[in-house]
């Protein structure tokens, strides 16, 4: 069976592709790494760990990533973030606190003995920034060759940002560590903009989840609302919110989900497009292509895919 | 049998697109228009009907279109498009004038006309700015559901401007006049640097045609070789020269030679990444996509048939 591992800095999408990764039998979740960005390293472990419970599995564990990258000093939250995410990173809905603590093992070596022991069975999906995966390639360069694939929600090829025209938020906490990962030969799925902003979620499903009447599906449903509430004051043109991190799982899963483009990328590092993901045009006509990015996606069945397994998840869990 | 109208500022690659349009049974070169760019308008007329005389077609018939952009009170020719082009345009390369002069109706009105007469059969093929289909389309608005289709060279979609890491050069020229063209309804396909940075020529081919010992031989050996030694200054990278306009012709001829992503695209207008052309994510999820983007072709194929049509057209010219 296909071995996940979710790299989250636990905001609301996050806790969907938690979800999303729990309702699917084809694959197992054998640990969450925890990163910054809709939150803070330890607030984003924290939500992992009383998401997992409220949906009850208690056996994923987690483990604490990097704080920040490698080029700052500490991570601040951004204001926008907090808006679209709440304060606590999941819609400020209150759920109960974990009993469960952290692994005491770093989420990077986690990851490097996880591609040790499962191989080309296992799956990355990080919906953060690329500061963990980078790290893990930096200190182990062969996992490259040995792990199954890397789907990465973030960038955007083919529409601009949504930090500035060029910049996509996952990307702009660790443009370096994104550029690593795409020159690093691993065999890389970008799930971005490009498509997250095609599959939108609206109230109607929501209310699937509320009408359930159990704790997780109110829980899915409060969080979830405060979210597109959001989307109504940052996107008012989408009608609903993106799935970006579930897609990304969701792709993981099942990658006939998307349409790819296979083609080498690079972030820019300088200048006004700093943090774009782009082809790389010194790397255009190389034989070898790594990147696979996702330029399509097919929005009616990943939608009833996500209803389905999130909703049977729900109703489960109590 | 499909029509087709070049509009060229006719330098070194829109001459190598002639001389595949005029070397392609499957299609009718109707006309060219001339604009402004590689060189200025008067420059870029002179070339064209002198290169169609030398290739042995005196019957194409050339037209004049606008001089500048609607943006700009004139237009002079950049220091880049001097290197590479020539000043003259055709790689510096002496081959007589025409003793045609230009049709007396003007561009605008010729391609309105010809919309008229030949409706779907006509496929429009601008290489340099959009200015004057832009023009076109604002004079005749009904003619975006009369034409066949819009080949335009110009833009980058999933690779980095050529002006700057978000122009390229055709667009650059007047980008209203191109955005306007992706938001009017037209059935448009861009082929773009995303695929004419990977169809490159280089000495051995040019060798080809100098062999032939003509007239037509010589001048497209001499002039493509000024243009490929440009490339060695400007793109080390890529070890040939970029076939833009000729493609665009091609796909024009064949549309099963590049594979494309259906999206409806805008030109930024303002701040640093004015000229780039990208998806417009406020059109992504409209049932209406009338934008072909080219984002891979198939090299060999298109090489193959751009040396067989050339050589046996320059080897017939005399």
């Amino acid at each position: 069976m296909k071995k996940l591992i979710l790299d989250l800095d636990t905001g609301v999408d996050d806790a969907l592709a938690i979800s999303y990764a729990l309702g699917s039998p084809e694959v197992e979740l054998i640990g969450i790494t925890g990163t910054y960005g809709n939150v803070l390293l330890d607030q984003g472990v924290r939500n992992a760990l009383a998401v997992t419970d409220l949906l009850g599995h208690p056996e994923v564990r987690v483990y604490k990533g990097l704080p920040h990258s490698s080029t700052i000093d500490s991570f601040t939250v951004g204001e926008i973030s907090a808006f679209i995410h709440g304060a606590n990173g999941i819609g400020d809905v209150d759920i109960p606190d974990s009993g469960r603590a952290p692994e005491a093992e770093p989420a990077v070596d986690f990851i490097i003995d996880a591609v040790k022991t499962y191989g080309k069975d296992l799956v990355y999906v990080p919906t953060g920034p690329m500061t963990n995966i980078a790290a893990a390639l930096a200190k182990a360069p062969e996992i490259k060759d040995e792990i199954g694939r890397i789907v990465l929600m973030g960038g955007a090829l083919t529409v601009p940002g949504n930090c500035n025209a060029c910049m996509e938020a996952n990307i702009s906490q660790d443009p370096e560590a994104a550029n690593a990962l795409f020159h690093s030969g691993a065999p890389v799925t970008m799930i971005g903009l490009d498509v997250t902003l095609r599959t939108l979620l609206t109230y109607k499903e929501t209310q699937r989840w509320r009408d359930l009447n159990t704790k997780a599906g109110d829980f899915l449903a409060d969080m979830t609302d405060f979210y597109i509430k959001a989307y109504e004051t940052t996107s008012p043109h989408l009608g609903g919110c993106g799935l970006h991190d579930p897609l990304a799982v969701a792709v993981a899963v099942d990658p006939t989900l998307v349409d790819t483009l296979d083609i080498n990328m690079k972030v820019d590092l300088e200048g006004p497009t700093r943090g774009r993901t782009i082809g790389d045009e010194k790397r255009l006509n190389e034989p070898a292509l790594t990147t696979k990015v996702a330029v399509g996606v097919d929005v009616p069945r990943f939608l009833d895919e996500f209803m389905t397994r999130i909703t049977a998840l729900a109703k489960h869990a109590g």
